[in-house]
């Protein structure tokens, strides 16, 4: 193995040493911590600047995109927004300890579900320094410890982020192995964490497709994240046209970079207006690929290929069909889908709650944008991420997705029979 | 790709072609199906009869095991069992549908959590043909699709079981794709069980630790499962003696074969009297394996070796030793033990507490026996194994751990701003 393979580990298991400490930590002690790490932020303010400005020129040395520059780079209103979102968590309310359920069986025991800390999380990331701070908030909030892996072009202001985070931890009385940072570049580090099955419980990639595709394939530690959003709006038959139109514009055009973007548009044949809804698209400035029946509905409209019904766009362009009915549009969704957000428009419940019960999505929405997927949207507080996958946590997971359970069983000598 | 193995990918796929249908199946369509599997279990018991002692023949022949023959061996009682079983799973409420919480955030969406099955489901088991029966009902009560691989010793048993839960399930207008058998001995298709990473959702291993280990360490798709039950009793200096030494002899001797059985009794050093509580478990017919201080207790008493601290012995064998205190009995169950079921014994609600919040096991008991470490104890009315691992369902699970969510979200033509 790898140096940088075997010193992962070694971090794994300091950390893994600090989770009692962690784990026994209250709501007030955490939350005093972060709000020691926004301070310790803010007091070395010079030297993130300082070393984000050092990761920009050697950047833009190496030739790296302006969308990727732009992801990297920090200025004062941006650092202010990374020390506000460490003061926000910290203000969220601690999931840990909250007794889920509680069950007295005619046995005489009695059972408690209680939220405790999944334990180390690895989050592996890319570009955009704030989620050494964000993402190492969430995982102490909630009780856990982190193991930090970001890319290699923001090393120097992710190293800085850092030790502003551990300050304001130790500060607290927290011990400083709970948020650990792989302070290399060497990718050897990356295999070892996915690899680390049994050391760290569960690892989130924070990036775009090709960093979470590889640590899909190769992760023998299980992942929370989703691949891909390829979010399908349905205009039912019955839909409200003033809805629809509403809806389709702004689930594609709000922003057109984000997961929760529509990518595909099915219309019903039996819609009444389907040339203004695709008008109204095209007149926002969106490219809409159709098939031959959306193409017949405005001149504007391009041939869809059969790339465009699978390709995530985060662009303002959508791929659009006529579809017969509600069945065919539940099959569309079915077969090209990626288990993400998907919408039907109507005013028909019946229609409304079979696709609701028939599309097997983390999120199925009812006359909403699915741009609304997002943490803070559904009152979560915050984000880690979202999540396509079926256990544990679905959706936009925040503090009690980073959560799991014990039993606690009390019984006054009480003996099987 | 062997054709075991492609075989096996076939048969996944043709199981998540009907999970829609299933995940829409009604609470009554479920039941009656179940109810429909144990008649027809009860109107096929001559030919599932004559197909273990074929097994069994077959099973002698080959010089298997005094054990590992009753296992296999079914008779009237014990197919009056797998019979009543599967009814009373058939009983069990329906978790799919259920709404786990409701929030309605200023944005004016409602967001429900909805409970909906899994999807498919791979158990691999071996010897016991009763978990055919029994492991099917609970992931189709659930709305769950289930591919069964059975040991080969049990393959005659196990090919007529569930031939009478197709019958039951068709006869109730549910696909039969739901419930497949992998009517193979070729360990082919466990590999392909294994690796089949998206098409099948949990592979749940029934057996004994070689089979849980080789799929807890081949498995692409997620495990739930547990690989020990290296479960300790600690007997706190504030235990009460009559309670300690109650529980410390079921704990052990109730069933010495079942995973929640103690198999480390570790007594404070302030107890009254270790000597009385040994001289019990000794007496119950236990043999004793103490450390130093243990062993000076009662001559009767064995010394231990390393290997006693983290051996499973599932027989009346229990390593002993006496700790300085809650600390150490913690610390000593954080080095040896399994996450599974850890006791404390003690009047003293703080160190309850300490231990309880310490203690990093699914289950952690106080003042009662780890036998209890049971779904049907637990009130889930069933079980389908105990998990150690830290993400969705841990300790029993049963129905509900079954199930997974997704987020259904209602607007009025709500966009985002």
């Amino acid at each position: 193995m790898s140096e940088v393979a075997d010193h992962l580990l070694e971090m794994a298991r300091a950390a893994r040493r600090v989770l009692p400490i962690l784990a026994a930590a209250s709501d007030q002690q955490k939350a005093d911590a972060l709000m020691g790490c926004s301070q310790a932020l803010d007091n070395t303010r010079r030297a993130i600047l300082d070393a984000n400005a050092a990761d920009l020129a050697a950047a833009q040395q190496t030739g790296l995109s302006e969308a990727m520059l732009d992801r990297l780079a920090l200025d004062e209103v941006r650092l202010d927004g990374v020390i506000a979102a460490v003061e926000h968590v910290a203000r969220l309310p601690d999931p840990v300890g909250q007794v889920i359920d509680e069950t007295r069986p005619p046995n005489g025991l009695v059972l408690q579900r209680v939220r405790i800390p999944i334990g180390l999380i690895g989050i592996i990331f890319e570009s955009r320094p704030n989620v050494t701070a964000d993402a190492a908030a969430l995982a102490l909030r909630s009780g856990n410890a982190v193991i930090l892996r970001g890319g290699s072009e923001a090393i120097r202001s992710n190293r800085t982020i850092h030790a502003a985070m551990v300050a304001g931890l130790t500060k607290a009385g927290l011990p400083a192995d709970a948020v650990q940072f792989v302070d290399s570049t060497d990718r050897a580090a990356v295999g070892a964490m996915l690899g680390a099955a049994g050391l760290i419980d569960l690892i989130i990639p924070r990036g775009g497709k090709s960093l979470t595709s590889r640590v899909m394939a190769e992760a023998r530690v299980p992942v929370l994240a989703h691949l891909d959003g390829l979010c399908h709006t349905y205009i039912d038959k019955a839909a409200d046209p003033v809805k629809a139109e509403a809806i389709a514009v702004n689930a594609k055009m709000r922003r057109t970079g984000v997961c929760g973007s529509m990518e595909t548009l099915l219309i019903d044949q039996g819609y009444g207006t389907p040339d203004a809804l695709i008008g109204a698209l095209i007149d926002a400035g969106c490219e809409v690929r159709g098939d031959e029946a959306v193409c017949g509905l405005d001149d504007r409209a391009v041939p869809a290929h059969a790339e465009d019904w699978t390709t995530e766009f985060l662009a303002p362009i959508v791929s659009a069909a006529i579809v017969d009915g509600l069945d065919a549009a539940m099959a569309h969704i079915a077969r090209y889908g990626s288990h993400h957000t998907d919408v039907i428009v109507t005013e028909d419940d019946a229609a409304a709650n079979r696709f609701v019960a028939g599309v097997d999505s983390a999120i199925v929405m009812v006359n909403a944008s699915s741009q609304f997927a997002d943490g803070g949207e559904f009152g979560l507080g915050a984000e880690i991420g979202i999540s396509t996958g079926r256990l544990h946590a679905r959706g936009p997971v925040a503090l009690e997705g980073l959560t799991t359970y014990k039993w606690v069983v009390r019984g006054q000598g009480t003996i099987r029979a």
